[in-house]
């Protein structure tokens, strides 16, 4: 159950409420995030919705039987849209193009990357400073000093900026180089992590698990909501399946059925969904018509000299292509 | 390698390329399909290519690495088209619409249908009359008399039929009766059966497994082709993996994939693909812009009566709606 | 819901059930096995069950909730054993090793194989005459006349012999050189082969689907079982998962799963499952403290010279240990 | 390659031999652990193995091929072994059992578990007091109070503890209330995390991750190894799959080839891996005889009325038979 508090609700109208909950066997747990506050209670007793819903303090109540609450449809209808600034945003129901670098790797690679997306109107740029790696012998990113470079490039061209965070300890130093925080793949069950990352007010976007499924990738984002913020992507990156023939296995399904759980915008990133470099455009105008609200691909100007995953990386010129076909698709589905 | 004889070939002339085949430790397969005469020859050691190309007898001849051959594109590198008579066809490119019940049920169910699809213009109609049914005590389907009853009723509007083929007894009595065979997920390493339809003049749709690798259905697809039969669809109907939340997770990775190894057509089943029947549509249209040749849902009157499968099939109006955007989606693919 | 039939229930008796069953919306099936003559009633009503037993010709009547019915442990609760003659057989809580070559290639080799697994007391010889190969143009096994002298030999030295049928019209031709069917995991779902061994009078072991789930392995049971033939096995041989340091992944959960909601003997395949000759005894000896009723692996003279599936084929000295290790593990099981 | 420095080695050795790799397109990073210095040189050029081993301050080089280097068994072919302390060691080729609660929830609790395993003589304890929970709304464990009062309660009883860090920040603070830190299946590749764990001077296990391979297990025990620590346990814990009648599939494949690939001792931990209570048991046998070195099981005075995890978690008498069963496998393994 989500009890949204009015603005005037004082800490006795809180302490009440939860003494009513508590004699209907819920425990509650408040929350207070950038754009509300809110009571998630949580049991399986039968109470009467509107024995609570008249106590001084409260705005509505929603029952919600999904797993996860704040993130769930069934209590906020309406798509939610993350708004990143100059009038840059990620709308549930739009269509947004992010692109860039898997790593950051020097000035003159993000000048001619930032010059390429501001050409085609990409307006958030994507760039890894921390990259999480499977062997402890590979290149980890240029770290913070990379960011900060990155950072002043993408403010220059007006655009904004992604990047991934690994660490607790990297929150605050990010924060003033970044429009978003990824969370990628491998921390998506970081729950330490998603933790601290609700006491943020910058957006969140939190990568499916390898094999994660919806519902947990959903109570994720719960955690981070709960934690005291609202501004969250969803991203399908592709799952673990046994077939070999692409790097990962690009799963639209979950476009709609996210859609249809969540009031979240969902983000596709093919380029790690399916991660061959040819076939990451057909993949975005797939999940475009599949619902996605947007997607982020890597981009490089020559994709095979790149650090670090030169195969599902575009040049300028198919980055090019695909963000022009992706919004001749986006204007149809608007039609639809 | 293969070997494509010339029409004027003569038996000497095959044993004689056998002959100098075998003595670079090759082993040769002869292919007579209705469209042409090839050798398949299998071996390891290195062969000059220009030795054996000169013999009589042979018009030309391929290296193809893949562990398929005669459906690969290394050989065929133009689309193939799969002609059905009266200008129907599936053409790779092109974009096709195959619709209709999962069961055949009645006489009045199938005017019904086979009237909603005319006036969408859908000209081939797919209805179970041998349903392979996990649990034996469950409806198997109608049998021939069903399938004649929808052969006569499709025929009178002007529209083509395919249905499943569950046993190589079947294969015969079902000739008269369809335009194409399909073989179910279940059948798609059933070795016997496809090497059956290879003696057939019919085309053959066959789907791939519901753990199969694309590798194993081209491989199956090469059982029919290397036994006579050239008419060949193959069919992305979703693979199973850990997610619960569709009834499969249709694999769109599969669709760019196979179409740049084979030159054989590409199918995508949507309704068996995701298993929930809102979500048909958005899966449809991602199919088209993924490259998919063509697309095959269920629709019923009343899917909600429907004797079998009823979460995943249309009704007329969602039927209409598909067609209407999918044709949409495949025009603006045309202009890329 | 089962009804076992008594010895003197007569026509009418049986169509006065029916009706009964009928009455209360349940539909029934009459199974006439070599071991009795059943009732399956399949109905989602609620129907009162004494009502039923006390009609003339019943025997007994148990309800049962699994979508399989005559194979669950709710309907037969001690464990079921396959009688192969000779006092040789294949009993539930036993424990049976069954070893051969994967492929049957020439009379020596069998004859060698036979004289091995006499020397260490196994009695029931493995060997494929009709190889379903994923490619066609691989050796697909010496047919009739190899299963006819591996039949031979085997008989020469009191073996039983197992052997794996692709094609329904292969039943009738191999019924006098076997002593059980196998169904390979490719034809799991393979119904109408299936319903065609449920006429048969002898065993038949039935191998897990590639990615079949138990349930659907124990329904593959039921419709041979429903189709006449009592005489079943089931067998684990390993499932697809997204690991490649294995050709398989032999899954021993599912043992003492199967043996919880079956009556069936449960045998397991490590030479399929794991893929790897050098690992296949540590799992053969882990199926033994799972649970397993038996072990069925490779073993051949010469394994690197094998004509298939080396890899996973131990010599005579690794078989001898094998066995030897198996049954301490079993004596030991025993005592538990 | 990995090349042992001599404990004489100088820092100009050091330097020099750097050069030389270099010279030869290696780039190396230094190893201190606990028991030794190493260089681990990474390269893909051909170069003279013997041209550095001869060079001042080197004790042996080796090639190793995977792509883990210090944990690998092309490295260091003799077992490892974990010492914790009053002569409790977790051996490579011995048999350890841990067991205890999944959560720490009371003194009573605790003191009454550490009771039953003192009884039956096992030396570690296994406790939760930072649960990683799925859900936000969920009890997180009793937190570092919880984990003083288990540490306090296992010494008395002689015992060792090893519990879960799920966060950098608790390391420290945990450091003297654990002999073991566990790395749990969400957190296997938080590399962050790992690379601390490399600081610290007490014992790590890393558990598999949920769809993780066993090349990426091993490449996440390389980032503790590589960062200076070298007591190290893999832990062999259920994967995810498309079967759902269990909660996850212990993949009991692992055990042997993690044994092939690595020095490291292998854990299996059948509670979490096929999570159904009463199969734990058979399961661990099942593991002795793959050829685990230790098992790691839930254990409650009432598991019914367990905070977590009730489902797979043993009553004492359960708990007993399985420590005396899986001794007297581990007693027949060291027979052969």
């Amino acid at each position: 159950m989500i009890i949204t508090l009015s603005e005037s609700a004082t800490s006795s109208d809180i302490e009440a409420i939860c003494k009513a909950l508590s004699a209907g066997s819920y425990s509650a747990s408040e929350v207070r995030t950038q754009f509300g506050r809110y009571l998630v209670a949580i049991g399986s007793s039968e109470i009467d919705i509107r024995s609570i819903g008249s106590l001084p303090g409260i705005k509505d109540v929603h029952r919600v039987s999904d797993s996860y609450k704040l993130v769930s449809k069934k209590w906020k209808v309406s798509p939610s849209t993350v708004k990143l600034g100059n009038g840059i945003e990620i709308a549930g129901g739009g269509f947004t193009i992010i692109a860039g670098p898997c790593s950051i790797e020097s000035e003159e690679q993000v000048r001619s990357i930032a010059a390429h997306l501001k050409e085609t109107g990409v307006s958030i740029m994507r760039g890894g400073a921390f990259k999480p790696r499977t062997s402890p012998y590979t290149f980890r990113g240029l770290g913070l000093e990379g960011l900060k470079m990155f950072h002043a490039i993408a403010r220059d061209s007006g655009m904004k900026v992604i990047s991934e965070v690994v660490a607790t300890a990297d929150i605050e130093a990010m924060y003033d180089y970044v429009d978003i925080y990824q969370v990628g793949t491998r921390n998506t069950q970081n729950f330490n992590l998603l933790h601290e990352l609700g006491r943020i007010d910058k957006p969140v976007m939190i990568k499916r698990g390898m094999s994660g499924t919806l519902d947990e990738l959903l109570q994720s984002a719960e955690y981070v909501f709960s934690n005291g913020n609202e501004a969250l992507l969803l991203c399908e990156r592709g799952i673990r399946t046994f077939e070999k023939a692409y790097r990962n296995t690009l799963d639209l399904n979950s476009v709609p059925v996210l859609k249809e759980k969540s009031h979240l915008p969902v983000i596709v990133d093919p380029s790690h969904g399916i991660g061959i470099r040819r076939f990451v455009e057909p993949m975005s105008l797939a999940a475009v018509m599949a619902g996605a609200d947007g997607v982020i691909y890597e981009v490089h100007p020559a994709p095979e000299d790149a650090l670090s995953d030169a195969d599902q990386t575009l040049n300028f010129e198919e980055s090019s292509v695909l963000v022009n076909r992706a919004r001749q698709c986006a204007a149809l589905r608007d039609g639809f």
